[in-house]
């Protein structure tokens, strides 16, 4: 607010994601907000595009709860775009560049999105999309030459003055992210006010975030993965170093130059970043929190990473879209080698401060410490719902509770073990198979590259346990090789009947995880039993 | 939530003090929660005798949003109350047993508590408190024997089975704090559970508070001071740690025996540990963090203490009953010596993650950076507003904005520095006063135990700069001498006009702070002019 200006009514006592722009840029104005390759702005600075975009935005017409799309590769103009769509009153809604046209399309259609914006990367996929979809306006948001049609994203900035904060918060909808879900109607997942900064606050909380803390994000922003650092790390008046997407060099290199102290990656990027050659030269001290997720940190890795990573505490963290950001943290000691013999490092650590967990059978009822079930979350960062799905969000929010179709248990100590997807269990004969313990399995024997372990219709058993996979360059497998190596390593009920060799890559969904649902497809075509 | 009952339908996003309690309870059931002298119960104990608790307070006929009131000093008992009565759907009202007969017996009459909790040391008090009163059933929560007429508070959780939380959560209130106003009406200030989560979370994200932290408590529960640090240091899961009362060697003892990691006390409490003569003798390297509040640290106490308190943190906070607890603060390093040069110490920091503040002028105007005005406080700590006081709450709340009644001023990079209480300034001659900074002048006076700065009525300039003053035992004050010491410490139109000496101590409102409105009295007897 400027001197002079009188009190607006704003959102009191409700969060919103403007109110915390609005304090780091009053606490922190001439610090470093965002640094993205050469260019770097301070909070005053980064507030002053935020409030003029917004300006921009309302003049092309945006309505209070309107939604604004957004495909591109990470730059400070995307993190421009999450803060001036709420402070306009808007709804951002990323797109997921990895999809396809058609995809995107439903995407757009089912958000209704009319204003667009677009990056040099992906202006081919942008000019398809326009046309048949709802969009009215493309903003060309790159440092090329705008194309004949869209509008200059600079030149909106410069061309329109500030405008007070809309004033949404609390239950108002900031952002919809859609899941990657590649079969079916997207799901856009609504974020509230309250949900991204209560989540950030308690992530701050459970990490330890402030002004002082400079986070690297080398994910794709339109993925909560992401955003579920960098909001906390803005909320908390800290600074943002993008990438514009993951290169292991790079990383390193803006570790070093940036005196980066928080970063997240999942386990196989940590393992690039380990093997690369510039790792031993780089001077990592300044690391403080490496937060992975999606898999255990296997002890080889954490003792290959401890050394060079001299001063960072190794979180590990489980959350999803649904939830906004985290749910569970395991703090670095229990996956330290000295700690493993507290047996808590294969798990995802404990509910984050605010935060419920339980685990419950197909009934909805709570199972006792250490049986495994579905978890299900509640707590202030629990998404609203699916937009414009009330049926599917009475289903995933009954009882008031998240059900997040994650399998796994909890012990009597909280720390919860997500064993695999509830759509991803295989029951044959009556037994439960966890297909990730499978995976596991076959993962370990050399050669293979990729597998995807499905249940696939067998007459007797109802499911029968069935291996795809694709062979690391130059490697050749052999299926029976493949079931006898699992024998060794796991109960014979849950080894792979079957196994089958692609030579192609399999398919990946939009959040580069394997495409299980097209994979299963094909077995279950014309089957109502199995849900794909 | 037993193993094999159905999920129960909760406050599903709706932060609630009772789900944090259960998560507590999940996540740490054999570690200890509290302990209180000889007594420690373990999480899990711990919640077992609130839910007890609760479904006694139900039997009793306490209905949805009902109050009960406490009159204890602190003992684990007061913590069970803190939950017990939002778990059971009500609203705990605890009160200031500094207060008179008929200054409780206001307060009551307003919350119309028809339960009341008492404890050995407040019997007689209590007794005096029943008949006119709406209170129908008195709980004695002591040690001694329950007198006749009054149920047993131990009885009272071996009789009944938990009961399953009431589910309240959100905007419902939770908790009636009386502030100390000792004229006119008692303000009773409703937080919600959104306020007291919301809060402790981003408490907690300030200072770090999480499973591991031990809080020792020696201020009064019925006052926000010790609430404060209480309920976030229990949200976080960590362990509390009670005095009845403050009294500083076993203050020492306990931060040695029970290895406390963070404690909060006012300066002048903090001199009386420095001086101990334990003081050097005990343990005190698990200390972590001292909070403190009320004044700025003094260089020559920091020197003293932060050899004492080696691996302390010594963190300046700032708040209000109205604000749930702190909305700001001050970092360690700029309490420090070597950071003294940055001008920061005698400020109460920045504002906490969510909280917005701001400085206003009497039109409510934004004022510039280091414009002395009103703050005002907005963010999800902000109360729902005075007890049955619309129009009050209207008042105190305009513009969604908190106004504190603080004067004070924000610099351009969002520290506070708070120069006095709004009411308290003295506007003479048409110049501002700050009592605040009249006051410290007197006390730097040899032999002033005392002291409060007044306006009174001056035919020419309004108000005139009044001092009255109590002595140091065997001390000596000449009225002269004060105001020629004044003078050459600050301006000319700030010094005293007159001083008067007392014999008696100065009157102490409920908060033990001098009580102005009382000594400002008999001078604005049959004056509008001022609101004393």
């Amino acid at each position: 607010m400027q001197a002079g200006t009188p009190l607006q009514p704003g959102p009191g006592r409700q969060p919103s994601l403007a109110q915390t722009l609005w304090r780091a840029a009053a606490l922190h104005a001439e610090a470093t907000a965002v640094v993205d390759r050469d260019r770097r702005y301070t909070w005053a600075a980064f507030a002053q595009r935020v409030a003029r975009l917004a300006g921009a935005l309302q003049a092309l017409g945006l309505q209070p709860g309107a939604r604004v799309a957004m495909l591109a590769d990470n730059s400070h103009r995307y993190l421009e775009y999450y803060h001036a769509v709420p402070w306009a009153g808007g709804i951002f809604a990323p797109l997921n560049f990895r999809l396809a046209v058609p995809e995107l399309a439903a995407i757009l259609a089912d958000c209704a999105a009319d204003i667009l914006i677009v990056d040099d990367t992906h202006l081919e996929t942008a000019r398809a999309l326009v046309g048949a979809q709802p969009v009215r306006h493309l903003i060309h948001a790159g440092d090329g030459p705008t194309p004949p049609g869209m509008l200059a994203y600079e030149a909106l900035i410069d061309a329109h003055a500030p405008v007070p904060d809309a004033g949404r918060c609390g239950d108002d909808v900031a952002a919809l992210f859609y899941t990657s879900g590649s079969t079916g109607r997207p799901k856009g997942v609504m974020h509230s006010h309250t949900n991204l900064v209560f989540s950030a606050v308690a992530y701050a909380a459970t990490i330890g975030l402030d002004e002082h803390t400079v986070a690297l994000i080398s994910g794709p922003l339109f993925h909560v993965g992401a955003a579920g650092l960098c909001v906390p790390a803005m909320v908390a008046g800290g600074r943002i170093v993008l990438l514009s997407r993951f290169e292991p060099g790079q990383v390193l290199r803006l570790i070093e130059q940036e005196r980066a102290t928080v970063t997240s990656m999942v386990p196989t990027m940590l393992r690039m970043l380990v093997d690369h050659p510039e790792a031993g030269r780089r001077d990592l001290s300044s690391l403080r929190t490496l937060l992975y997720g999606a898999a255990p940190m296997p002890e080889q890795l954490v003792a290959q990473a401890v050394p060079l990573f001299a001063n960072a505490a190794f979180t590990h963290c489980y959350g999803m879209t649904e939830s906004t950001a985290s749910v569970t943290a395991l703090p670095s000691r229990y996956v330290m080698p000295s700690h493993r013999h507290l047996d808590k490092w294969r798990t995802v650590g404990r509910a984050l401060p605010g935060i419920d967990l339980a685990c419950v059978d197909g009934d909805d009822r709570v199972l006792p410490p250490d049986a495994v079930g579905e978890i299900v979350v509640r707590g202030p960062l629990v998404m609203l719902g699916y937009w414009n799905q009330p049926e599917l969000t009475r289903a995933t929010l009954r009882h008031g509770w998240l059900h997040t179709g994650d399998l796994g248990r909890i012990d009597a100590e909280g720390f919860v073990t997500i064993v695999d997807r509830l759509k991803d269990m295989i029951i044959t004969g009556g037994e439960n198979v966890y297909s990730a313990e499978v995976e596991a399995a076959v993962y370990a024997y050399p050669g293979v590259a990729q597998c995807a372990v499905i249940g696939i219709p067998h007459p007797a058993w109802g499911e029968a346990v069935h291996a795809i996979v694709s062979a690391s360059p130059g490697a050749v497998l052999e299926p029976a090789a493949i079931i006898a190596h699992c024998r060794s390593l796991i109960a014979g009920y849950k080894c792979p009947r079957t196994v089958e060799v692609r030579e192609q890559p399999l398919p990946l969904s939009g959040a580069n995880k394997i495409d299980k649902p097209r994979l299963r497809a094909p077995f279950w075509q014309d089957r109502a039993s199995r849900i794909v």
